[in-house]
């Protein structure tokens, strides 16, 4: 091993120490730090930051990064390491354009920005959060640029949340799935919906912890390399390979919310817990494509969660945690999770109109980065869309354009990947069942964790080895396109609303 | 300010932020870190603990201190900021003389020594632990003949726990202790145990948690400057002033265990909570006198919680948590929280007991530092000495000498600490009760938050600008004697025992 990669390696642990504690730090704070320590935190959090963005940026590491990127040196490096110096060059060098004060302030705007926006919908007021958004969207625009100065913002922002996605590709997508929706939501709607009041009741919150563990070991959670916390939003964070820890959030009045809440976090876990660890403290380790990463949670969550023989092993289990199920038929339970009509949150939406929040916002997006369209106007094209796509109309701002906090911290270009998410998702599918039969077979079973060792082995022990084009490649052998998902779609409803694809 | 006040504050801000992270990442390996995770885990601390000893011996801190040392600049300083630099600049010191080398090393054959005694205690086997615990004890004799060359190493380990504590002082009251307890053990014996049958029971764990809540609510712990976990054994921990932390391990089948640890964290983490904020970032938030700490946390859980009076208030409600209390009258839940007896575990014994625990764990630690007893002649004499001043012998190594954990670690001089603390008590109680009044009085009419503010505005706000003696002299007026709580114990047992002081 040369001396300058020897340098390297130790310099991406001593790298991966500070991603640890800033990680533990991140999330001790939504599940366990007291009110009055939350000032400590924030200077905690500051700190280690500055020093983890120092070095990130300083000059012996560039000067690594380069000699190693000289063919010399680089063609005798493994493809990990071949990969991780190329990607963290590409970073540094981004970074390094970045003025440091300009840095600090954009950070603090934000964070001023996240606390306002809490406020404003709090008040359902956007004139409270308006000003900030405004700052924040000029300083994210400045902030690419600074980045890549030769390209399109919005470009490079979908790039940095999916690594090769642009916004062709998302267009052409986003318009095949937008037309096979409509007409399926227009006949799910005529079927008209279920009646869910045989699960109304109260659901002891200890029993829904318990029911959690049981999803969680049922899809293959590994307990002894992960662990839960309750949080106000659940989430899942990697702390390393062998810690991967999911947060929930329980409800007295519905069980349903905290188990596909279970379910989907578990997803986003397993794949994180199960990350070659020959991959360990490279660039390989961080999963940093959110479409790919959804793609896990959403699979687990809607393409086997919300199926009947998914929940067929566990029924019975699952009454005996919650004995008020004892008295819902499972196909009751099955059109309860599977209520599919327009409504105002995402957060709280059927995995089809799902698709259509994800749309209206890519289109916002857009709107503010390529058409400049005021801050003032954003709230009326937002509910003009949401009428458009969903039919129907939001009557104030909290149920409108303030409900997600992604864009008071900047994170424009994110949304998408939770539909892309889903396209990898539609693609996954029929590339399993081709090789490992039909999957309400499996599941009835018994032998879900077929199907998890199959993610495992084609996406899962992969990392970020491969971006999601090239997985998409891989494993199901074409480019990105909507039409499995649809199918899927088409497919599930007409057998369950009983009515012709 | 003058530039160098201004640095060394600043460098003194940022050594808080490593104390921060090890605190937290230790506090999260104890409570949450998954067995998988733990690697990861411990060199995320060596990374940290390297860096925070880094600066704690840098010559630029060095050079801080020496130019805050003189006069001219001394005496310009607050009092704080004055007592800060005199026991940094001695700390500094002590720490520049230990080669790294040499700490290294210290450090990793207590981490050995750690894990061996876990797994010798498992098998009751000391010959397994033997050969670390002698490495340990030379180690530890050299590691402090590196800090104070001319001193007595056991002497520098008392001051090291509790800072003015000398082996002469501990000497006389551990005797005069000894004296008293004698023929009061005997009387008691005398008087036969209670028969606690009633109390056997399944008890639920999540009931025990919410008791939990309700005692740290009632003796005056803040939630909002703190908060709960498991673990294996109930610790507190000090993040900041606005968030120390308790732990608890629960027992389905014995409540008290739990409630009694609730109250003795619970008063440790009032002491850490109610430390003047003023002191942040000085060396007095820092509360490293263990026997005062002790002395708090001992105060809550047995000169308040264990008397009638202090549950009269809460005992309806405790029943309505814990059903089966509502079968358990009142004086026989007392008897059965009071019930003196020997035993062979420390942490298990009751408040009379408890002191010759200590004293023959403070007797074999002068045998080891003071008269090289070979090694393996420990645990025989262990057992002579429990024969002596308890009346039983141990039947094993892990009922004896395996028992607890700190000499595995080199924390020799602690010991002596615990029983300080309840010396202390003994002294305060007597203090409180000459200006606050009869405290079975206070408790019965509900004021116990009374007695909270007492050690609040007594103890706590001064953080360790004081030392042990000096609050001794401050609070009652006197030096330390083991007078009162032998007053306090001879006069409570022959209440609760009926015979004659």
């Amino acid at each position: 091993m040369s001396d300058t990669l020897k340098q390297f390696k130790d310099y991406l642990h001593t790298m991966r120490q500070y991603d640890h504690v800033l990680t533990l730090l991140y999330w001790d704070l939504s599940t366990a730090a007291p009110e009055k320590g939350v000032e400590a935190r924030m200077r905690a959090i500051n700190y280690f930051s500055t020093e983890a963005f120092r070095l990130s940026t300083a000059d012996e590491y560039g000067k690594m990064l380069h000699e190693l990127s000289q063919p010399a040196q680089f063609d005798s490096l493994d493809p990990a390491m071949q990969l991780t110096v190329k990607r963290n060059l590409r970073d540094y060098e981004r970074f390094k354009r970045i003025p440091e004060d300009f840095y600090t302030a954009y950070t603090e705007a934000k964070t001023r920005s996240e606390r306002i926006w809490e406020k404003a919908k709090r008040n359902s007021d956007f004139s409270e959060f308006s000003p900030y958004l405004e700052k924040v969207i000029s300083m994210t625009k400045e902030y690419v640029h600074y980045m890549e100065p030769d390209q399109d913002p919005y470009e490079v922002l979908l790039d940095l949340y999916e690594e090769g996605m642009d916004s062709a590709t998302i267009d052409r997508v986003f318009e095949e799935l937008k037309e096979g929706l409509l007409p399926l939501l227009g006949k799910i709607e005529a079927a008209g919906r279920p009646n869910l009041s045989a699960l109304e009741g109260h659901y002891d919150i200890a029993a829904q912890k318990e029911v959690q563990s049981m999803l969680l070991d049922y899809i293959g959670f590994d307990a002894d390399a992960g662990t839960t916390a309750e949080s106000e939003h659940p989430f899942t964070t990697d702390l390393c390979i062998g810690d991967v820890r999911v947060t929930n959030h329980y409800n007295e009045d519905d069980p349903i919310s905290a188990m596909f809440s279970a379910i989907h976090e578990g997803g986003h876990a397993i794949f994180g817990q199960n990350i070659d660890p020959a991959y360990e403290d490279t660039a390989v380790e961080q999963v940093n494509m959110m479409g790919l990463h959804e793609s896990q949670s959403r699979f687990f969550e809607n393409i086997l969660g919300r199926r009947r023989s998914f929940w067929e092993p566990i029924y019975d289990k699952l009454s005996s945690l919650l004995p008020q199920f004892k008295q819902i038929p499972l196909d009751t339970f099955c059109r309860a999770i599977n209520d599919v009509h327009p409504s105002m949150i995402r957060t709280e939406a059927d995995e089809v109109t799902y698709c259509l929040h994800i749309i209206l916002r890519y289109e916002m997006e857009k709107a503010i980065f390529r058409d400049n369209v005021p801050v003032d106007d954003l709230p009326a094209l937002w509910n003009d869309k949401m009428e458009e796509l969903l039919g129907i109309r939001p009557q104030n701002d909290a149920e409108g354009i303030l409900q997600d906090m992604h864009w008071s911290d900047g994170s424009f270009g994110y949304f998408p990947s939770y539909l892309l998410g889903s396209m990898y998702d539609g693609m996954f599918l029929e590339a399993l069942e081709k090789e490992l039969g039909d999957v309400d077979e499996i599941l009835s079973d018994g032998r879900i964790r077929d199907i998890t060792a199959w993610l495992n082995e084609n996406i899962h022990r992969n990392g970020s080895f491969y971006n999601s084009s090239e997985v998409l490649q891989r494993v199901c052998g074409q480019k990105l396109t909507a039409r499995p998902l649809l199918d899927y779609f088409n497919k599930k409803y007409a057998k369950l609303y009983g009515f012709d694809r």
